[in-house]
C-alpha cells in the first residue's frame, strides 16, 4: 500500500458522493456531458484569496501567475479578486486581455520572448520583466520605433535561492533574469534611455511549504532590492517579490503556514530601509491560488486483475494530469490525493492501482491506493488539479484530446 | 561539458547548414512560415521501412503504431509502406481512416477503451486486442446488439518481459493485457461465442537496443503463442509479436542490429512448431520507424550569460519536446542529439545550455553542450524528433500552442 496525498479542505460528501459547490460529482459530470472533467471551485478560489488578504500585510499586492491555470472563466474571476496578472507569453497576454484584464496591471516575464511578443506587450503598456541585456536593447528599440515609452522592469537572478523549493528559479547560473551584479548598470541605462522604470522582479523558486524558508527568502529579496536601489540611485516604484508558496500534494506534506509568513512580512514592512519607502510590493502566486481548488474526475471503464493486483482503468490519464502521473518535474513518483468520488464516504477495503487509458506504463494516477471497492462506471477524483493540470499536459497524446473544464 | 546524443544518419550539410530532403533548415523554415518547426523526412522513413523489409523474414508483416507520430501526411505515407496500423484510441481510429487506411488492417490495443470506442471499432471491422475479460464481454455484447461478428484478439500479459527495455509492458502485474494463464479460457469462450478469432498480441516492452534481448524475447513470444494455441485448441490466425525496437537517443547508445534480429527470426520461422504453421506474424513499430527521421527546429531568440555559463534561449521548448527536456519517462536527464542547424559544419567552440522559452527550469533542450558559437537568429536542431514529439508534449502550456509540422 502506498499512501495518498492529503485531500484539500473544502470538499464534502452529499449522498455518499464527493460534492463540490453543493452538487455531487456525478451531477456535474452529467451537466458537463461526460468525463474526464476538471471542476474548479469559485468558492474555494475566493476563500484562498481571502485567506491571503487576511494574513498578508495590507500594502502587499497579490498577482495571479496565469500559467497555473488560464481557463477563461478563472481568469475572469481572478481579475476581480487580485491586483494584477503575471504572464509568460503573447498567448497568455491574449487570454488575459480576453478576460478583460487592464493591460497596465499585467507584467510579462519569460526567458524566450520573441520580438513580436515584446512589441505586442509594449503596444499594450504591459510591464516587461527583462531577462537579459539583449532583451532590454530590443525593448528599447521597439519603444523608439513605435514612439511608445516602454514600461520596463528587470528580473533579477539573485545569488540566493529559495530553500526547500520544488523548482529553483534563482541562485547560480540560470536562464532566468539577470545576475544581480549586472542589474544596477542595466537599470541605469534603461532609465537614462527614457524607459518607464518599473522596478525589480526577484523570483527565487516555487512550491515551498516551509514558512521559515519563505520568510528568509523574502528578507533576502527585500535586502537585495534595497541594495540594488541604492546602487541604481533612482526610487524603486515596484518590487515583485516572486511567490513560491506551495501546496501539499503528498502524504506527509504540511500546509504552508501563511499566517507566520504574513506576520513576518508585516514586521519587515514596518521597518523598511529608506530605499524602499516609496515602493509598491507584490507577490505573484499561481499554484497556491488555484491548485487545491480543482478536482479532476475520470470514469472507471475497466476493472481488472493482474498477478493479484487490482487495476482500475479510467478514461482519464496523464494526457490531462501529467504531473499527477509523476512525469513532470518529479524524480520519485508519489500519489496525489485521490478518491473514488462516487463512494466518497465508504470505508476503504482494498488496494488498487488507478491508471489512465493510455497505452503506456507511464500513465498512472494512483499506485497501490487503499480505497473503497470500485466498479466500472464509478468516478475517480484526483485532487490538487487546479494548477498545471489541463494546460500543462499533452492532451493530444494517443489521439485523446482535451478534458472538459468547468468553474462551478 | 555533457555529451550530446548521436545524430542519426541521413542528415547532411548544404552551404554550411543542416539540410534535409535537399534543402537547408532555413529554407524549410521560411517556407513553413516560421519556427518552431518539426520536419519529417519521407526519404528517411522509406529507407527505414526498406531496411526492415530487407532484414526481417519475408512473411513478417510490419505494422505502424501510429501513437509515435500521427501527423496526417505521415499516416498517408505509412499506409502505402506498411501492412497495417496499430491504434490506441477512437481518436487514432479516426485519424487512420482519414488517412485512407483500410479498417480491416487496423488493430486497436489500449487498457481503457470506452464503450463507444469499442462500438466504433466493431462497426468498422477493426481488430480489438482485448485487455480484460470485462472488455471481452462488452465487445461480445456490442457485436450481438449490432449484429456484427466482432474481430477479437487477446492481448497477453506474458510472465516474461523484454530485457533492456525502456518501458516494461509485460511481466508482473500490469494494466496491459490478460495474464497468460487466463488467456486460453478466455480465447475458447470468445470462439464459442462466435467471434472472429484474430489471435494473440504479445507486447513486452519498448525502446530496446540490444539485439540479443529482442531475439530472446521473440523466442519467448513464439513459444508462449504455441503453448497458448495448443491450450486453446484452435488455429492461431494472427500473432502480433509486439515491437520494442529502440533508437539511439543518448551518447554511448548503439543502434539496434536489426540484421541479427531478422536472421534469428528467420531461423525460428524455418522451424516453427506445428501450432504456428498457419499463423500470420506481425511486429508493430512506432518509434523505430519514424523517430530518427524527424528533426525539431527552433530559433534562438536570446543569448545570455549567467554566472559564466552561456544560455541559448530558443522559441521552442518542452511544450513540443517533452521527452527531450527529460520530463517524460526518464529519471536522469541526458542530452538528445542536437546541433546549431545554421552552423552545422562549423567547429564547436563553446559550451552552451540550450533552453526553451518557457518560464520553468524544466525547459531544457541541451545541457552544457559543446557547440559552434551561436547568436540570436540562429536555428537549433533537436534530432530524434520524429516520434513522441509534437503529439506527446503539452503544446498549450504557458499559452504557446503547437509547432508547425512538415513532411518533406
Amino acid at each position: 500500500m502506498k499512501p495518498l496525498g492529503p485531500i484539500p479542505a473544502g470538499f464534502e460528501a452529499i449522498d455518499g458522493e464527493l460534492a463540490i459547490g453543493g452538487r455531487t460529482a456525478s451531477a456535474w459530470v452529467e451537466e458537463a456531458g461526460g468525463t474526464p472533467l476538471f471542476l474548479y471551485s469559485q468558492d474555494l478560489i475566493r476563500r484562498r484569496v481571502e485567506l491571503l488578504r487576511q494574513t498578508m500585510p495590507d500594502q502587499l499586492r497579490i498577482h495571479y501567475a496565469i500559467k497555473a491555470n488560464s481557463y477563461h472563466p478563472i481568469l475572469e474571476l481572478m481579475r476581480t479578486l487580485v491586483d494584477g496578472f503575471d504572464i509568460a507569453s503573447a498567448g497568455e497576454l491574449t487570454m488575459a486581455l480576453e478576460a478583460g484584464q487592464d493591460p497596465t496591471l499585467i507584467s510579462f516575464a519569460g526567458p524566450g520572448k520573441r520580438y513580436e511578443e515584446l512589441e505586442l506587450a509594449i503596444r499594450h503598456g504591459v510591464t516587461l520583466n527583462l531577462e537579459s541585456e539583449g532583451e532590454a536593447q530590443r525593448a528599447l528599440a521597439i519603444g523608439d520605433r513605435l514612439d511608445i515609452r516602454p514600461r520596463l522592469a528587470i528580473r533579477v537572478n539573485p545569488s540566493f535561492e529559495l530553500r526547500g523549493s520544488g523548482m529553483k528559479m534563482g541562485g547560480g547560473a540560470k536562464p532566468f533574469g539577470i545576475d544581480q551584479d549586472r542589474v544596477a548598470a542595466l537599470a541605469r541605462s534603461l532609465i537614462s534611455a527614457g524607459a518607464e522604470w518599473r522596478g525589480l522582479h526577484i523570483f527565487t523558486g516555487s512550491q515551498a511549504l516551509d514558512a521559515l524558508a519563505i520568510i528568509e527568502t523574502q528578507a533576502n529579496v527585500l535586502d537585495l532590492a534595497a541594495r540594488l536601489t541604492a546602487e541604481i540611485g533612482s526610487p524603486l516604484s515596484h518590487l515583485n517579490m516572486g511567490g513560491g508558496f506551495g501546496i501539499p500534494y503528498f502524504h506527509g506534506d504540511q500546509a504552508l503556514d501563511v499566517e507566520t509568513v504574513g506576520s513576518a512580512l508585516a514586521d519587515r514592512f514596518a521597518s523598511l530601509p529608506s530605499e524602499l519607502s516609496g515602493t509598491e510590493f507584490a507577490i505573484e502566486l499561481g499554484r497556491y491560488l488555484v491548485g487545491e481548488t480543482g478536482v479532476y474526475l475520470a470514469r472507471i471503464v475497466d476493472r481488472k486483475e493482474s498477478h493479484g493486483q487490482v487495476f482500475l482503468v479510467t478514461d482519464g490519464g496523464l494526457h490531462h494530469q501529467l504531473a499527477a502521473s509523476g512525469n513532470f518535474g518529479t524524480v520519485v513518483r508519489r500519489n496525489y490525493p485521490a478518491a473514488i468520488a462516487t463512494r466518497y464516504d465508504a470505508e476503504p477495503e482494498e488496494e488498487a492501482n488507478i491508471v489512465g487509458c493510455l497505452c503506456t506504463p507511464l500513465d498512472r494516477l494512483a499506485d497501490q491506493a487503499f480505497v473503497p471497492r470500485a466498479a466500472v462506471g464509478d468516478l475517480v477524483a484526483i485532487f490538487c488539479a487546479g494548477a498545471y493540470g489541463a494546460s500543462a499536459s499533452p492532451s493530444a497524446f494517443l489521439g485523446q484530446g482535451p478534458a472538459r473544464e468547468r468553474l462551478v
